[in-house]
């Protein structure tokens, strides 16, 4: 992968992350539209390999985390990156706003409850980083989670969810889960003509939330949402990326590329029979040969 | 309450917790059995308006969780606590042997996914705790966990699995839910009795499991994975409270006084209405009066 190896794009613990400091786009990694589909192909049957062997193995899960402004090509990448991998063994979950059942409860309940079981790739297509993101965007939001006012001490509630995320990572961690976050990075401009192409698109169109412009207004507060989140909540043990995403087809090569160099650091194996059971099985192989 | 205020019962934060020195007995709080059912009386209606507060105000949500010995009086004390408050506003969980689903999540997934919404109470009879508990008697069950070998770290897995729950419980009471836990403290001759009566009481055979004599065989193991347990968890925002447990009524009084006091510190209040809404209210009314 030359000079964007994965390790380029990958927040450091304690990084005071300046988001104009970090590139939207960068050299393509395949010279051709050709080359470019030939290293998809290589990656995903790399990745569908690795899942084989991740599901069999039932000991580790995998959770994968993405956030981006509107049209920063999280769903594409998702569709991109894990088509063609077994559905049985990976599960996308999209947050949107939360029901009145999960602002009765802390913020990280409702995507607890849709964390991969052991053997699963598990997809996040937002998720409880919305808390310190849009949240903190949107004061207002808060209001709505029916937190009791003694505890809305704002000069530290943000520190305090990071706080809780991190904790909360740790843990998965520790007990097998190995967690991944992209931040899909869009220059404004880019983000300006995605937009636009969703609205002359008629089959686009149904992309188009009524807030995509007004929130387009925020991107300033947004960035310094995210690039805080980023340095606060990228560890070693959880680590984020920030993806150029200027180009989607380039995004998407470096995704599924980190991807596959995060399974392969895990030490999967396909399950030993002991020796009982292995006679069992050629006992069993015995009658069905007669 | 005398000498037998809740905060005797209460092991303080950083506390190396020795069980043979807390009693399993001690002065009831009252002298005869009418004024026993007196108390209980008074308690149970105090608690009553408190759990409308709660409902009412639907900011905090109190989580009450039960650990002990088999025997203990866990069933009888959440009976006997509770019976009367309104169902509505209370859910109580029993946790026995996980399903291989919840094995394939992290310890904490279960239990989470049962946790008290805003406006209730939550009762866990047995816990996340049993991780620390019955998992650490037993090593053979660490190994149905699915737990990638890698991570299995016996020599800091308990440190890690304590500190998971630290941060749980901190991120809930940060978010609104007050965490309470009670370990019911029977002396070994006690349960002696009371497995006894099971066996002779036909109505009470039931609750007798083939396990109990077994684990009774283990006592000096569980007293001491009860005694890390509480000494690593017991912080002051989610406190546990040694019940002295070999009287059962007053095992009761005691926790419903807990309870009652926890409910007291919070700042519960019924919600006011905004002049708008109270005028509408007043159109109604003069709407359902005419």
């Amino acid at each position: 992968m030359k000079n964007n190896t994965p390790h380029h794009f990958r927040v450091r613990e304690g990084d005071e992350v300046d988001l104009d400091k970090w590139p939207t786009g960068v050299k393509p990694l395949c010279a051709s539209a050709e080359q470019c589909q030939q290293l998809r192909e290589a990656h995903l049957t790399a990745l569908t390999a690795r899942q084989t062997l991740l599901y069999a193995s039932n000991s580790y899960a995998l959770l994968l985390i993405f956030q981006g402004m509107d049209a920063a090509g999280k769903d594409s990448a998702i569709k991109h990156v894990m088509s063609g991998v077994n559905p049985q063994g990976c599960q996308v979950y999209s947050f949107k706003q939360p029901s009145a059942d999960e602002l009765d409860h802390d913020f990280l309940w409702r995507t607890t409850r849709c964390l991969p079981e052991r053997g699963r790739i598990g997809i996040f297509n937002r998720s409880y980083y919305e808390e310190v993101l849009v949240v903190r965007v949107h004061h207002e939001l808060l209001a709505r989670e029916g937190i009791p006012p003694a505890l809305l001490d704002v000069k530290h509630l943000w520190q305090e969810r990071y706080q809780s995320i991190r904790d909360h990572e740790l843990h998965l961690t520790r007990n097998g889960t190995c967690v991944i976050k992209f931040f899909l990075h869009v220059s404004q401009e880019e983000q300006r003509k995605r937009l636009l192409k969703r609205i002359d698109d008629p089959q686009k169109n149904w992309k188009v939330g009524l807030t995509d412009t007004a929130e387009r207004q925020l991107w300033a507060q947004y960035a310094k949402a995210y690039a805080a989140c980023l340095s606060a909540t990228s560890t070693q043990y959880a680590p984020w990326y920030v993806i150029p995403s200027d180009d989607k087809t380039n995004a998407q090569l470096i995704i599924s590329q980190i991807i596959l160099d995060a399974l392969d650091k895990l030490p999967l194996r396909f399950p030993e029979l002991d020796a009982q059971r292995r006679e069992e099985l050629l006992a069993m192989r015995h009658e069905l040969a007669a």
